[in-house]
């Protein structure tokens, strides 16, 4: 028997209509890439995005079919993820920090129809307009009249002059809530790049925990600054969460360094802010030495990479922002954990509950999270033992776009790719990649241990540890090292300098100096490179 | 095309899951109805739900078949709640304040298998097992042994016995996400009540929205006090969104005088209660003389009846207590709008922000709301014009239990029988019941201001206002009015009374004074037994 409740579709479209309802004046303020600031409301957005909406019923965009976006945070971007998801069509974000080719090649695998670009991306666009066949217009997101002459690209028009003759009124599809909304790409280090297809319900049901007080706690009362990217994994999802919250949204555009970020924190009142630690570090060393402080934001969220605990105690003790961790990844929504104290720990020593805050953090409701060994099985919950990372819920992927296989395995479980460690109350803490941790005589030795005692030693530049091949033990773990610019090290120097810091049989059986270390275009460390180069290398103790 | 994300169905079995999963060593206090403080844990609680379900199974209790509670706010009613619903029953909680006749006619309406019942409602149930002939079961909330002898119930079991036996292990069935969870009736005071079935899925939306930052802001530092019942609607949902929180759940049984609800709140270190004005008006009678004050409560929503504006001063003032607005009803889940501040009412001065407070307050996602006039149309939200209050939205009512016609109007609207104010925020005030308000001559006048202004006088202890046929004006407003004990009042000094009070056309046009006003079980007073005491009445003025 069903029960007798209501029955509506969870749908992209019933957020901004809800956000203009009832926060019809709430700000998004934007940075442009012209540098000036833009103010709007999510009333305002709300309308643009039905002229969006009308403008590709216009070009004969089919429902479901693909429209590309290669744009900074902003509001035009955001107008475009009500417009483009609202009226049935899937958002694709595109990351600009990719290589040309890779974008060429991401955008023929989707299909794009129509791709909409911020101005800085122009070369980007020259360059493989030609090679995107699929691509039937492109749009430049600035004002009209204000299109460059001789781009060489046909079929090009300004997105004011693309939407403005649109009506302001458009009727949403009732779409089923599973219907595909958006596509973003896994900037994988190996092979093609995959895409993960989220559909409406999968979105919202994100968005509803991601607001909660344990999550990002998000009110009618925060301003929220995204500075993690649009491109990336729908900026973490806030622009869909802080509909729902009535938030005020402030988007940095393309202006990351700390002087602009602060100005733009200071200026509009933003409580929430969320991004990756570099970042971070450029604010924080642009307001040291002027002597600056916050006056309203409280809480920010790090995810992308672990935040260094001096920064956090910085951040806490210095300005009284609470930092948390957060973890996720593309096929995740991205957020899978994140990092708030469950009362009992309210009254743990202060260094205790560092050591707390430095793990990624616990799963909320809709998302699971466990570790197995190499035989599947689940790991003990005991913070020691490591295992890989496996995720299920409601908003984790099946299967790749375009691919027939699931991405999960017999149980339903997706495989993350990462090895970790949970502690007794549900706290998880990444330790490596599984791809890079050594396996050395049934034992787990994490790369990332390894790479910070060397990375610990003055002279060290940059340090990377990967397993080779061993007879008796499987693997066993180097250490390749760049020294800084002068600095000397003795190969048996660095292996003397890891005693007392890891167990003995986790000491690199080798050290291998290099100039560089070879880094791929999100920042990581490309290992698969690395081992490439190292392919001739015998191990001295094989 | 569907989106390629993982689709789990939104089910209650999955919240006590995530609960034992991830909060395992939450606690779980209850009084029970023998006056002792039981402790136990989501884990436990999860345990011994499987018991339930097992023990139903035994007792071949069938899919969708409906199990009864007629119970206070307790662990076993907890269990009840995941065990009955999780394993694909419908738990149906009856209110047990209703006269027998009644809780019979809604258990036989219900086709209840199986009644579960604390001790203290005993008698009530002697009073109806023989007209209960669907019930096969009567399971009384008590440990094995303390069964009383003689009751002359035939099939009758302790709560203890019943599960003892079973698995502590449980498959909970994958259930479509519509299927019906649970039935609760209203307590209409006109005609016979009606069933209101929720689903898997409305039931997880609304604990969703509900522990969101700007409605019940539920997280894992909270503990929660439900003083409102579990017998009435969930007790607003607090059951599923305490699980999906991992709060700590404080249950206070039957014991709602201040001196028991004031020792569990600091006791147990309660920082969120929600519950009806009278029982924090015992609650506060009992600390002022006392001189107590609270350690950790930071928050209350009231809802059933507006709060005194005294009340909220007072906790605030006094106690450092945020009292929260909310306003719902059985058809919505019940939650429909809570009040909370917008960030641009927090520079507003105090006397404003009081006004504010004093509202039902806005709709968060999930749920919307309009006043209409009455040919239909929407009237303007300038917190003057009134309206029928309509609502829809994820958790609002589609049918009634057993009725073929749908609730709503043409447009999907749910008729809520409110007349209500919204003010340019958004912000919702109730101004009558539509029943009670009295349309004269194309104005609406609020029979609740005009009982307000009554019971200002010294000498009126209560006051109700109805509306009376007119020739010409359709209805006019009369004031039955009982005086306090020994107090005189004569009928034109008591129209005086309401001179610059009211506009001179909202004046009642006559005074009748009773002994007493008819009251109901839930404490509100009839208006109907009112009209059918003044069948006869004749207006001076027609």
């Amino acid at each position: 028997m069903l029960g007798l409740m209501q029955n509506h579709p969870l749908l992209i479209s019933s957020l901004i209509d809800f956000a203009a309802r009832h926060h019809g004046d709430g700000e998004v303020v934007s940075r442009r890439v012209e540098g000036d600031i833009h103010r709007t409301t999510w009333a305002q957005v709300r309308v643009r995005a039905m002229q969006v909406a009308g403008a590709l019923d216009k070009a004969g965009v089919q429902a479901s079919e693909r429209v590309g976006t290669l744009a900074w945070n902003g509001y035009r971007h955001l107008e475009l993820y009500f417009g483009v998801s609202g009226s049935g069509r899937v958002l694709h974000t595109v990351n600009p920090r990719l290589l040309p080719e890779q974008i060429a090649w991401i955008v023929n695998h989707a299909e794009d129809q129509v791709m909409c670009f911020d101005m800085s991306f122009l070369p980007i666009i020259q360059a493989i307009a030609a090679q995107c066949p699929t691509v039937r217009l492109w749009v430049a997101l600035c004002d009209a009249g204000k299109l460059p002459e001789g781009t060489g690209i046909a079929n090009l028009v300004s997105y004011e002059e693309w939407i403005a003759h649109q009506p302001t009124q458009y009727a949403w599809p009732e779409l089923d809530e599973n219907t595909a909304s958006s596509l973003c790409y896994t900037s994988g280090t190996t092979g093609h790049p995959k895409g993960v297809l989220y559909s409406h319900r999968s979105t919202l049901l994100h968005a509803f925990a991601s607001a909660l007080p344990d999550v990002m706690n998000l009110s009618a009362r925060d301003a929220v600054l995204p500075v993690v990217p649009m491109f990336h994994v729908n900026a973490w999802g806030l622009p869909y969460a802080t509909a729902m919250t009535g938030s005020k949204l402030v988007f940095p555009g393309p202006a990351l360094d700390g002087k602009s970020v602060y100005e733009l924190i200071e200026g509009e009142g933003v409580t929430f802010a969320a991004g990756v630690p570099t970042v971070w570090q450029m604010l924080l060393g642009y307001m040291a030495p002027n002597q600056l402080r916050f006056s309203k934001l409280n809480r920010t969220v790090i995810g992308g990479s672990a935040c260094p605990p001096a920064m956090i105690a910085t951040f806490r003790d210095q300005y009284g922002v609470d930092v948390l961790h957060a973890w996720g990844m593309t096929e995740l929504s991205p957020l899978g954990t994140l990092c708030t104290l469950k009362d009992k720990h309210r009254g743990l020593p202060e260094a205790e509950q560092m050591n707390l805050l430095l793990k990624q953090g616990r799963p909320f409701f809709g998302v699971d999270i466990k570790i197995v060994g190499e035989n599947g099985a689940e790991q003990p919950w005991d913070g020691k033992t490591y295992g890989d990372l496996m995720a299920r819920g409601h908003w984790v992927v099946e299967r790749y776009f375009k691919q027939d296989d699931s991405a999960l395995d017999e149980a339903g479980w997706f495989h993350t790719g990462d090895v970790a460690t949970i502690d007794a109350d549900g706290y998880m803490q990444i330790t490596d990649r599984s791809k890079d941790v050594i396996k050395s005589g049934g034992e787990w030795i994490s790369s990332i241990d390894i790479e910070n005692v060397a990375m610990a030693h003055p002279a060290v530049a940059m340090a990377a540890c990967v397993g080779m091949p061993h007879p008796k033990w499987d693997e066993r773990p180097i250490v390749v090292v760049a020294l800084k610019p002068g600095a000397e090290l003795a190969r048996d120097e660095l292996l003397a300098f890891y005693e007392g810091k890891v167990a003995k049989w986790q000491v690199p059986d080798d050290v291998v100096f290099v100039d560089a270390i070879p880094i791929g275009a999100t920042g990581k460390m490309l290992k698969t490179r690395l081992r490439e180069v190292l392919k001739d290398y015998k191990l001295p103790t094989a």
